[in-house]
């Protein structure tokens, strides 16, 4: 086995990054998760990674910055909820380099911690729509991380080459509570069942041929 | 002269950046600037960042991401006013990352109004200390951007070939208010005259043979 790391790992509470912290645990290393509260509607998603966090055995980093909603607010139906939620992806569900944001800010607090290594759940059923899901972004990000620390930082999404049904495959071997992840774009009392975030985790179960233990109203 | 760009530009409201206000301006360029109250003990920068934007006929986006403290306090001087204050440059005076984590945002700022180009104050005086003012850094980040984005996004610091001392000179003959601007770490007053950032003032206007409008405490 490898060398024992200390990780952060960008942890949202949904069934990725969730998956991701499961495997990254169960290989032994240390993590260290990280969670933003950047605006968005679905801010319960920070329970979830807390619930996660916890059971792994670590705490999750909880860091708000609902201010960005200055930014993003009206241009993305993430963080709007007068927009209509589309059900299949449509570019207003993106927020334009949110993950660089996360991403640098994980950086800095690997930097705090004494940590090398920066993890995410971006995967490949995300990539061709969403650029900062593209492993050629991750390369691109790392050099700049490498380069405006002075460290030898490594930047991954582990599950690159991973669809979210590969994702949920693997996770149900590692028993990842699904049922505490949280995906939803809206922040109903169960999942909505019909945005695009719930159509996909709905078909990645499908695809998987595993039981979805997701509550959804429709 | 080169068409009016729309430009967004990282201002904390200290000499560098509110002098690349004022070049960027006199080019004809129409500029956005952000300003980030990060949970600095200096956060009254963001006050003279406001004060530069409204004489150019624009208004600061200040974004309070004040959280970071978080992440930042207790590893450097910058926030931690317990932390013994350094008169020359030492590495608790580094954010780690900082940069890298305005300028994400500033991307992001970017695409939500339709801007190709960031930019920001970042100088050679400066780059041999801090990894995130370098221009193989700016490179790289560019590169990033570009990909995290599917976007031609530019990002320059104009100034990287430019001591402090030049910053001064060029800002000099554009009638930057430096008597407006703050670069003291410190949150008294006037500028307390002792910390690296307000040494470095002192010695560039020293260096450049330039009368320093600053009140300094000492």
């Amino acid at each position: 086995m490898a060398s024992i790391e200390k990780i952060v790992l960008v942890l949202s509470g949904g069934a990725d990054s969730s998956t991701l912290a499961y495997l990254t645990k169960s290989q032994g290393h240390d993590i260290y998760p990280i969670s933003f509260n950047y605006g968005q509607i679905a801010s319960k998603e920070t329970n979830s990674a807390e619930i996660i966090a916890k059971n792994l055995g670590t705490t999750a980093k909880v860091i708000d910055v609902s201010t960005l909603k200055q930014i993003f607010g009206g241009s993305t139906v993430l963080m709007d909820k007068s927009m209509a939620m589309p059900a299949q992806f449509e570019s207003k569900v993106i927020v334009p380099f949110r993950n660089a944001i996360f991403l640098s800010i994980a950086v800095a607090y690997a930097i705090t911690i004494g940590a090398k290594k920066i993890i995410y759940g971006a995967h490949k059923s995300d990539s061709p729509f969403y650029p900062d899901c593209r492993k050629e972004f991750v390369d691109a990000f790392q050099d700049a991380a490498k380069l405006g620390t002075d460290e030898d930082i490594t930047i991954e999404n582990p599950f690159y080459n991973f669809s979210k049904a590969d994702i949920i495959r693997k996770g149900t071997t590692l028993k990842v509570p699904y049922e505490i992840t949280w995906s939803c774009y809206l922040e109903e009392e169960q999942h909505c069942g019909a945005c695009e975030s719930c159509n996909n985790r709905k078909n990645a179960f499908k695809e998987a041929q595993i039981s979805d233990p997701t509550k959804y109203s429709t």
